[in-house]
């Protein structure tokens, strides 16, 4: 493996072993990948409420970057679908009254920023905070509030951007009479060619499923074909595209805007940084390979400042894109190096070409694009596996259909978490004896196991910090209560990975109570961790007379003895 | 104990067994903790920018209702200085230009209700998310800002309110010219006086302690007597003050308020219930008798109801007056409802004399009062302990300190579960073999034990979930591309006592990986709950050929001898 600087740049080391063989591969992925990411990328734009050429400048840059840094050798970097629809949200949001060109930069810069943060510090496990319930929800959400937000094409008339659904719908619903035939027609052909593709060859060979990938293309051709054809004249289309960037068009506004939409940034590199690394690693692990992921941090938080300096919108990881590119065999990252020069090309010369292209068509190949994603069968599923988890999953779900995409992954991310602590807050408490003729200790209520009236032996199933502490503590008082004779409190500590320092002081205020009532604590089976932190603390001379044991055996055995010795000196 | 309705009134059992001992030593007790309280409410009023004479409409109606309800038979509730700053707090920010006395009735109302919706839905575990470290923070920060906050008394000048301890030595060093002498010398020698008692009685006896803890009413009525004597006509005194309740005189705002104040109510139940039953969880271990947390939200919501229908602020439990009520001897809350009589005669009764009380003595009293709250030693305690819980300490500090006590306090909740996240997301992961001539299983790393080639035994000793399987999977990966050779994989399950859906995903993607390289994933040890429900899921017929064994040892038998099996049948 390359060391020194080089190590950032993993490509060196894929390229040191390219064969001539490889390097026809990567070319012909890239090429495949360009042709289905054009038609993604203009849409995606549009998703975004931004020019469609933007949707092409975000995949150039940004894939060559993250090609050059990143750890996966399969993943396709450019416009997402969800991304692009978190892009609208803060724009209705937190951007309302910026340029929209000017606010995906700004969002595509923000994010960058804290994706490299977040590699530098090394902190790529907070983006754990995304469970897989959440991120179901989240992405079954998102994909409604899209196909909802294209219906508007297909009615051809100009709605007000940033509603959700259900206010589309009623919007839609008063202005039936002034729908626009052509569109609605055009985008329903569309819509049932491309399901028609899709539902063929469901199941079917390779050579079909390619087909229907490629079917957008196939449509987009057709429709700019009939709208040409036909003289539809009242049918919206793309219209006059300049390869020029949008962005040298505009003045970019100040810190306000900037500050206005970090608490939008740091959810999109959230979601930029869970999506890309789910697909990493699911592909990384088809190839027995690993990605790692603060350098995947660095990697992605580069492709997204690259977005941010091409004047495009933030970038992710695209799953369908990233499948097509591994299926057609790419060996490398330099698939993404040919894409990038292969839509750089596009742009370049065949720019002209996309004008034609009627809206109604794109919003067909949105919605089915983003169809896939809606999996509401795994609300029951995941419900009957885990009601946490299931409530995660619908609550995330129907927060973003209520409350749109920011709100309701906050919502998922707050619930997911409070139920963890929950979950954690009630942990399994036994009181255990000795099994017989054996130093095995277990459950007094699941096994016949010997006891001792003065000493009471409490295993605690998980670690000891403050949502659960409380709970503890309440269940030894109710305990005490109940068994007035006990002189010996031992604590079996192994299923205890630490100890925090609530905790701590609860066992404080706890071993002074107890000793006034007579009771001594003693902690027994202490994993060596939670030993080392203990020592660095008063607690053990604290605890004395009570001692720490090696087994809950050692406990019994030596506090017996005592008790024996006591009897001998005190004879009654 | 009782039952039925009457199990919601722990009182009723605690009357039954009063003798008449018990009953002197009640209203003896009571009695000394209302000469405590009556300068405590007033001053505390005075924190909450509230008319003094609110504190003492909050220690009546309220002090029943948790006599009536509460589990803890020495809990003494009423105003508290915390409880009083979050009030300031929560007017300076949502509540401004809203009434005082309409907002601190709101606040009491919403988190009154907040309280006993918890506790009928039983979710007193939630109040947990409060940890040692951010509880400790909270308070010394907190009360470094009402001192701060007071030291506008013994200028003598009306500062505004609001602001932060920055803010108003700014401000007030820009006014040194204008300050009064009189109040600085009157509120100075008060300030030496409370100071001296406590110092020389540091370690003193239980005489002396008591009269410090008295010392504030001694300083408060020599106070008095010297504006009256000295004709000090610059010195700001309480005023002319009626027993009506001021809540009577005001219009209340309608619901926009209400919406406005109810995060701010949110935290306020938070912090009411965590102080109430830190001290009440105290006092009852030195009993050695338990308190009931869901019932305590009920009492808890009650009383803080009761507060807003008397026209006050919100109320807790008072570490001080609590335990001078223990001390004093209560036998149970038969002793609030005498402080609730005796509180109701001196409003009645009383009121003019506190007219004539210098604002400068009653800043000295709350300055000294609270002065013990600040506890910085604790963070470099903490800090040795745990950087974890010592960052959250030090990070809440500092937070009320430079943006106040709710976004302090919000800040340290959020650091708290982050690093628990972090720390759980980083399980102790071992490679087991077993240890020679036995059947137990340890780590390689630590013992020198027997492995296989083709078998790869790997402990986890955390629950799977959705913020750590990511690392998991990660070092699975690792793993398997330093051992070629491996073509089982058992996963033993004895420290996991869960997985939630996230982590099953990564399962089902891991064994579908898996057996594309030839390598069969089994689970051996896993815990009851856990199998049952994996059993709910197809794992399992996902897994195959992959089985569950009961433990290591059973693994390594039955897939050494399939081994061994298939040898004997395709010879080489």
């Amino acid at each position: 493996m390359p060391s020194g600087i080089l190590k950032f740049f993993p490509i060196v080391h894929w390229v040191r072993l390219t064969t001539r063989k490889d390097l026809a591969a990567d070319i012909f992925a890239g090429a495949i990948t360009t042709v289905l990411l054009v038609p993604q990328g203009l849409a995606y734009a549009m998703i975004a409420g931004l020019p469609p050429v933007v949707g092409l400048y975000a995949s150039i840059l940004p894939a060559v970057l993250y090609a050059l840094l990143g750890t996966s050798r399969d993943l396709s970097i450019g416009p997402t679908s969800i991304a692009a629809i978190m892009v609208a949200a803060a724009m209705a949001g937190a951007g309302a009254g910026i340029d929209p060109v000017a606010g995906a930069v700004i969002l595509s810069a923000l994010s960058g920023l804290i994706l490299l943060a977040m590699g530098i510090i090394k902190l790529g496990v907070f983006a754990n905070l995304l469970s897989q319930p959440v991120l179901t929800g989240f992405s079954s959400g998102a994909a409604i509030v899209i196909m909802a937000d294209q219906l508007r094409h297909f009615a051809g008339i100009e709605l007000p951007s940033g509603l959700q659904p259900h206010e589309m719908l009623a919007y839609l619903g008063g202005r039936a009479a002034i729908l626009n035939p052509q569109t609605l027609v055009l985008g329903g052909v569309a819509l049932g060619f491309l399901l028609l593709t899709i539902g063929t060859v469901r199941g079917g060979r390779r050579r079909h499923v390619m087909f229907a990938r490629f079917s957008p293309v196939l449509v987009l051709v057709l429709g700019a074909i009939a709208v040409w054809g036909l003289g539809l004249e009242r049918v919206p289309v793309v219209g006059e595209i300049s390869a020029r960037p949008p962005v040298l068009d505009i003045t970019m506004p100040g810190a306000g805007a900037w500050i206005a939409l970090l608490p939008s940034a740091a959810l999109i590199s959230i979601i930029v940084f869970v999506e890309s690394v789910s697909i990493s690693k699911y592909l990384a692990g088809r190839r027995r390979q690993s990605i790692d992921a603060d350098q995947e941090l660095l990697a992605l938080g580069s492709a997204n400042v690259g977005s941010a300096l091409s004047g495009a919108l933030p970038v992710a990881g695209s799953f369908s894109r990233s499948m097509v590119n591994f299926n057609s065999g790419a060996h490398s990252q330099l698939a993404s190096i040919f894409l990038a020069l292969f839509t750089a090309a596009t742009l370049l010369l065949f720019t002209p070409a996309f004008s034609g292209l009627p809206k109604a068509v794109l919003a067909a190949v949105i919605i089915v694009a983003v169809a896939g994603l809606v999996d509401l069968r795994s609300i029951p599923e995941t419900w009957r596996y885990s009601k946490a988890d299931g409530a995660s999953n619908l609550v995330t779900f129907l927060g973003v259909l209520a409350y749109g995409v920011e709100a309701g992954l906050v919502m998922g991310v707050l619930l997911s978490v409070l139920l963890y602590l929950w979950r954690t807050g009630h942990p399994n408490i036994a009181i255990v004896g000795r099994l017989p003729h054996s130093t095995e200790f277990r459950s007094i209520e699941r096994h016949k196991v010997e006891t001792w009236p003065d000493i009471l032996l409490v295993r605690v199933d998980e670690n000891l910090y403050f949502a659960n502490v409380g709970h503890v503590q309440d269940m030894l008082t109710r305990e005490f209560q109940k068994r007035p004779g006990v002189q010996h409190l031992v604590l079996v500590m192994s299923g205890v990975g630490f100890v925090d320092s609530s905790a701590l002081k609860v066992l404080q205020v706890a071993i002074d109570t107890l000793r006034e009532s007579g009771v001594t604590i003693h902690l027994a089976d202490v994993k060596g961790p939670v030993l080392d932190r203990l020592r660095r603390t008063r607690i053990f001379e604290h605890m004395a007379p009570g001692q720490v044991f090696p087994t809950p055996q050692a406990a019994v055995t030596a506090l017996t003895r005592a008790a024996e010795r006591e009897k001998e000196l005190i004879p009654i």
